[in-house]
Formats: structure tokens, sequence, C-alpha cells
């Protein structure tokens, strides 16, 4: 069913595009905001009109060379991100316009989205910003990481880093729900009081404050049975060397790395996968996304029934996309962080 | 049913025992020799002369002070490993002068063995020397390593470092009899001509001339399904970055490092376990004795129908057993390195 010409909406579309590879943090004029016109639809298109965008670690992986587990982002392309909108024009049998969809648009107002794989509609009505933190792949990784690549099984130590993140919050409420003894791994003393007194955690170490060595002991006696790592460098080191015999890690991220020029050290401490006959194991969350209609049901019963809270932080503009962004790796949101370009 | 006290040998005892905990390669003047008596028997237990010892890379890290999957030998105590021999004198049921039994007795003449986790009773004709490869621990290793931790599948690309070695050897041609493409990694090109000629290896790697990023290029077209790691270090990592989607790493051991005083850095691209979704998984082989029954049939069968070939390098004489551990790291030995006590 193509778009009456007319609801076309014409005019400015402001895009972040990259400039150059950064060089660690995403700097300012790394990216600039260029203004086209609204892209025309060719068959098979829509044109959606974002309202909020979501900023994950990756985004940032995505801007260095080198092959990763999706193509890099090329110089002069638009900085690929999530993002939630409402479909304004379409070209598409898949599409009619005032569906809400969720997608890949990229740091921009207008994307064109097709009927693929990183693209579902919405049902009326959706909250939007739980849609990129729980309902989103935020939560299907925290569910696909701790159940399905963790293992996890009741009264086990479980031990997730980036504790007041938007996954790393989401993993350590679940892990309470089985009953596990939870300690998180976070950046400041409030991120470490949030979890702890507002999500329930049993513990949590300030990678900056603390031993890490010393509070690994201290809170986790029986060792740690599952490690869920979003940050990589010293506190998976750390962790491997407080591995309970048959330990998991659960590999979702490396938020400490992603800004390296130069590849750092991998864990020394991996020869105690040995000693403890540990499994280390990589996952991306979109790998499982024929799952998470049934998955997304089950974080829905948790949110409803009060035991799993999600928390999102809120960016005003798409001007600040790139501030939100280095908000992940300076340590500076609590939560999923989030921009909001249009209502 | 206890040993007529007559037939207790009697005499010397000579025991190779720790002196210091050694700097890197095991030197000479780590451990000494000394002359005991042979040791009277409590009850359960029995005396077994030593016939056979065998080496492995293990054996090193047990020198190391620290926690392992088994305790770390104490100055004084005689260095641990393993070995074949008969019973000599018996103060426990469970064997009778003449049986031959597989332990742990140690760098020494004699041992004191017991109905235990360790010691097993061979049948009467046992020829001895595979039992302490293929029919031993290595044996084990190599099929559980290869078929349960690294989930070996027909038709995959099979990547296995210290091919010409005891463990590695066996891992190449198991996984050619699964229909695999095999890659061995050796360190000399005498090695890599054996597992090429000899064993049927698609190829051979030697990590010390060759590039091993675009040699794994060129001899893994379709990249790395399994690899089985016994050396650790740069090897370890070069692989991590040739991992294929699902691939699986199996870590047996890391020859490269059990010396080292420092520990190294970890391997730098254990990243790509996110990115290919790789598992990687430490196992010991001990862990599966319950099984080797079962699968010491299996290797049987494979090498009488001439499909699985061992290999064993002797050296002569207790006094030899320095030199025969430390070839396990110079590189020197093709095979199981076993040393010959007595006939």
């Amino acid at each position: 069913m193509p778009t009456d010409p007319a609801t076309v909406p014409s005019g400015p579309n402001r895009r972040i595009v990259l400039r150059r590879r950064p060089q660690g943090l995403l700097q300012a004029d790394d990216v600039e905001m260029v203004t086209e016109d609204i892209p025309e639809l060719a068959e098979g298109e829509a044109l959606m009109q974002a309202e909020l965008l979501g900023m994950d670690a990756t985004v940032r992986s995505w801007l260095n060379e080198g092959e990763g587990y999706l193509p890099a982002v090329e110089i002069g392309e638009v900085v690929r991100c999530s993002g939630i909108g409402r479909i304004v024009a379409t070209n598409s049998p898949a599409y009619e316009v005032g569906d809400i969809a969720y997608s890949l648009p990229g740091m921009q107002d207008y994307a064109i989205v097709r009927d693929d794989f990183f693209t579902s509609k919405l049902p009326p009505g959706t909250e939007l910003a739980p849609m990129l933190s729980v309902y989103g792949a935020t939560g299907l990784a925290a569910y696909v990481g701790l159940i399905d690549i963790g293992r996890v099984r009741e009264g086990e130590t479980v031990v997730v880093s980036a504790a007041a993140g938007a996954t790393g919050s989401l993993v350590g409420q679940i892990a309470k729900r089985y009953g596990c003894r939870v300690v998180g791994v976070a950046g400041t003393p409030e991120k470490c009081r949030f979890v702890v007194e507002e999500l329930g955690f049993d513990a949590c170490i300030d990678h900056r404050r603390d031993d890490l060595r010393a509070a690994l002991k201290e809170h986790c006696p029986k060792r740690v049975d599952v490690y869920f790592d979003n940050v990589g460098g010293p506190v998976l080191d750390a962790v491997l060397g407080r591995l309970a015999q048959g330990g998991r890690v659960a590999l979702c991220g490396a938020i400490s790395v992603y800004n390296d020029t130069h590849k750092p050290p991998g864990p020394a401490n991996y020869l105690e996968l040995i000693n403890r006959r540990g499994t280390m194991q990589g996952f991306i969350a979109l790998d499982h996304w024929d799952r998470f209609p049934e998955i997304r049901e089950t974080l829905r019963a948790w949110v409803e029934d009060g035991s799993l809270r999600h928390v999102e932080h809120t960016f005003e503009g798409l001007g600040s996309a790139v501030e939100a962004l280095n908000a992940l790796f300076t340590g500076a949101n609590t939560g999923k962080v989030v921009v909001r370009v249009a209502d």
C-alpha cells in the first residue's frame, strides 16, 4: 500500500554521521551533524520518525575498524544505534502510517526501515522507553546471558559488572529471583548503594575504590558460579581468579576496552578455567531474537509482579547523542541511556 | 591379605625430592635425588616398584606455589608424576603381589599405593608404555577434550597445538577419524613433517618460523571450529583471532607458560568469543576417569584397526627424569615422554 504522496513529510533530516574513526572516547568532531532532505522511499521501504534512541556500548564498538558481529560503520555513514519511532510514510506492505516500530535507525530524525530482521512493530499504546531497556535487546541480553549462557541455578553466587547499567541491573535482579547470592561490581559508591538498596543485590564492589581480589573473597565466600561480564579488563581477570568449580563466564561485552586504541592484554587468569573446569562463552543477544516474544512475556510478568525494576536515564535532543553514548563509558549513567529525539 | 614379611623388599629407595620452587625450567639443583629405606606398609597400603614413569607438562605446574587442581608439591616431597609398576608387597586387600598398577608414584623407585582414585590395576600381560600414553590419562585427555569439550563434528576444521606431543598427536588422528580438516601447530620442521606424513594431518604450522596469523588463514580457509589448546600464549591468541562462528576452544594446558615466573598476559583476542559466539572451556582428564574403561576400549579398537598410532619417547633411568620432564618444554620430544626406571 504505497503512501499517498501528500503524507510523505518533506523537510530537513538531521543526521549524525561518522567523520573519522574515534581514538578512545568519541569526540564531538569525530562526527558531524548534517542536515539532508528526508529520503524518498523505494519499493519495500518505510520512513520512521525516531522518537527515542537507545545507547549501548556496542554502538562505540561499531565505530572501530574491522570485522565485528556487524560490519563497522563506514566514514560518512550515520552512527548506527537502536531506536523506536513512528512510521510516517510507507511504501511497504509490512507497515502502515502510524505504526510504532523498533529498529536500528541510527542517530537521525528520520530513517528508512524495511521488513527485516532488525525491525519489529510494537502494539499500539506501548510505553516506549522500556522497549529499549527491559523489553528490548538489553532485557534479552540479560535473560539469555544469565539463563542460557550462564546456566544459573538456585543458590549459586552470581557476579555482574556494570551492575547499575541497563543490562547489569536486570541481570542481578533476575538472579535474585532465582534465589542466588548476587554481587555487583560498579564504579561509584552511589551506584553500589543503588543496586544494593534499590534493586536488592546482596553486595556491590566499587572497582575504583575496593581491592577487587579481597572484596571478591569477602563477598563471594563460596566463590563465583556465574559471572556476567559487561566490562572485561581487570574485573574479568579478578573474577576468573575467584571462579568456583564448574564456573561459567558469560561474555556480554567489554566496556572497559572498546575505547582502547591498542588491544589491551587478555585475562591472565584464564588458566583458572582449567583448574576450575570453567567455561567462558561469548554471546550476542540478537542471535536469540526468535525467542524474544516468549522471553519478553516472562520479563513482563516479573516487571508486573514488582520483582524486576527497569531504569532509564534520558538525554534530551538528538544533539545530546554523543554525550549520551559517552555516559556509558565515563560511568555517568544509571540504567538504560536513551535519547529523546521527538515526542 | 597381609604380605609374608619375607617378601617385603628391603634396601634403598631412590627418590627425587623438591628442594626449592623452580624459576622457569626445572634445574638439576631444584631437586635432589636422595636415598631412603623402602618404607614400611601401614594397613591398606601396598608397595609398588616403578617400571615406567610418565612425564606430563602438568608435573611442572604442580611444582609452582598455589592452589591448582591438585595441591602443589611441597618442598621435601617427592616430585609427583604418573607411573606404572609391579606390586611387590601388600598390606591391602585390593592388591596382590605381582599385580601391575597404574598410579601417581612420583619420581622414585618404590611408592606406597592405596586402593584410591589415582590407582588402578592393569590386566596381566598389558604392554606398559601405551598405558601411559594412548591408554592412560593422555588418551583420555585427547578423547574427552576433542569429543566432549570440543564437541567436534564431521567436516569441521580442527587445530591442535603441541601437535607432535603425546596428546596432540592423538587429538589430530582422532579428528581425522571424524572426517575433519586437521591442522597441527608444532615447534620444528621435523615435527611438522612427522604429523603430516606419518600421522595424516592435513597441514602443520611451525610456530617458530611461520607467521601464525597468515598460516592459520592459509590452512584454515573456513576458520577454526575446534581448537585443542596445549600451549596457551601467542598460539592461543592467534587461533582465537581465526575462530569460526560457534567455535570451541578446549583448554587442556598451557605448556608455554608453566615455566614463567610472572603470569604472562592472557589472550587479548578473547573478545572474539563474543563476535564469534565462541566457547572456551577448561577441563581435567581425571574428572572423566569413570568413563575411561569405555573410552579406552574405543581407543583400543582404533589402535587395532590402524587408525590411531601412539608414539613413546623413552628416557633411560630415574636419573634422567628431570631431563625427560624438560624435554616437554624445550620441545625435544615427539610423542609421550616416559622414563624407564626398572625392567
